[in-house]
């Protein structure tokens, strides 16, 4: 009977993997990844040149990413569908052997593994090995330590209500914002009205070789998936 | 004209330092890292057996951790002091080569480093390179996801005054607290009042050879300095 094993790849720098990651990644026989079909996946792409020349691999190609809203019921049936289908494939290829799944970051902090976790690991072993966060990435591209002292740190999703957004931004010291996309007009919103927007930075691709890093007020425009918001604490420093 | 490089080590376990931190600590000469007077110092352990031998370690000694409450004027000029006074050293070893500084987790999430890149970083090349955080290594040992969908995630430190922590634990979705210590039975009242006591986990030494992973509620007396508490989210999961 093999394991199960959901690597946390980091930000996105293959440099930035733990070595854990690398070692699991490079001796994989089986590797699976989340992709938005069409794509290469940002998972897979962080691996390249890693994998065994007779890895097999299973792109998880997902049925839909942004062109439903995620509060029609079909959005939450063909996900479930799709998760349900690769949780029995994983299953049954698991026990043969072990297989890999590839995640950015870290896989209990907003993966879609966890999907695939929660079906399985009453069925099969599953291991689960952190990784670096996105946001890690971001705050550390913005040359800003994010938090100090006692420094409350809010991670909210842009996908959020507005008036959501806006109380959250106004109670915190310190705030990530993920998940931004075609959110970013709603969020700027929300942060004029806290009276944050000045000190927000956008940092896209955190730590891959297309990263930008810029004060949120100088973007216009659509800014990529890979995108995150961060208002800087300003706690105690001896 | 060397560099000062502060490399974030991650949660405990030497495995998952990033393959970069790994580079960089087991090719140093000059290694300098924080600890508590008379304690081996938990950054340093973590690269033990790693280091080269010809390495010159820079043990630097904090003047006071708990002894004096951080609210004490003389809290925060005894750290101010030594904060600059390493800044000092620290510039002046890195004419003439590299210096690594070993940090905990990721050095811009609370990390003491930012004392010294603030003093530091507009006269020398400072670099950072983030890690997987304590709480990451935490909430994986805890074999749950933290977050789902758009849960908020709010971390705060149970130093906060009762009444804030409180009112922090009723906003949010998923929890993270830590610097708990001597704060346990203050931080306990918070989450009863809030209504999570029964939800929350205390993990100790997460990915350490001494990890511990249990239910808070079955917690009493102290709790060793390396301790988080978790609350899990609850978000949409398809
Ligand atoms: C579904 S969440 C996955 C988070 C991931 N598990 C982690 O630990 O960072 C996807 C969101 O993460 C953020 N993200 C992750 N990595 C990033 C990076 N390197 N640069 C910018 N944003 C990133 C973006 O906001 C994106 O919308
Ligand atoms: C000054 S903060 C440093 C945080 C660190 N820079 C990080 O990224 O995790 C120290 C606090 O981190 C938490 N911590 C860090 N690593 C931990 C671990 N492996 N297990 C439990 N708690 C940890 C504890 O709450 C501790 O009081």
């Amino acid at each position: 009977m093999g394991r199960l094993i959901c690597v946390g790849l980091g930000p996105g720098d293959p440099d930035l993997m733990s070595v854990k990651a690398h070692r699991l990644v490079s001796g994989a026989r089986h590797v699976a990844f989340f992709r938005k079909k069409g794509r290469m996946g940002q998972a897979r792409r962080i691996v390249d040149g890693m994998l065994l020349p007779e890895a097999v691999e299973y792109p998880m190609d997902y049925p839909v990413t942004t062109e439903i809203p995620f509060t029609d019921p079909e959005y939450n049936r063909l996900l479930s569908a799709f998760y349900d289908g690769w949780a029995e494939r994983l299953a049954a290829l698991c026990v043969m052997q072990d297989v890999i799944v590839l995640c950015e970051g870290d896989p209990f902090f907003y993966g879609s593994f966890m999907h695939l976790y929660t079906r399985l690991k009453d069925r099969i072993a599953v291991e689960v090995v952190p990784g670096i966060t996105g946001m890690s990435g971001c705050w550390t591209a913005t040359g800003l330590p994010v938090t100090w002292g006692d420094d409350v740190l809010t991670v909210a999703m842009a996908t959020l209500p507005e008036e959501d957004l806006t109380a959250r931004i106004g109670q915190t010291d310190a705030l990530v914002v993920m998940k931004i996309g075609r959110n970013l007009p709603k969020l700027a919103r929300a942060l004029q009205a806290a009276g944050k927007y000045d000190d927000a930075w956008l940092v896209t691709h955190g730590t891959m070789a297309n990263q930008t890093v810029q004060k949120l007020s100088e973007i216009s425009g659509e800014v990529p998936y890979f995108s995150i918001v961060v208002v800087h604490g300003q706690g105690r420093r001896p």
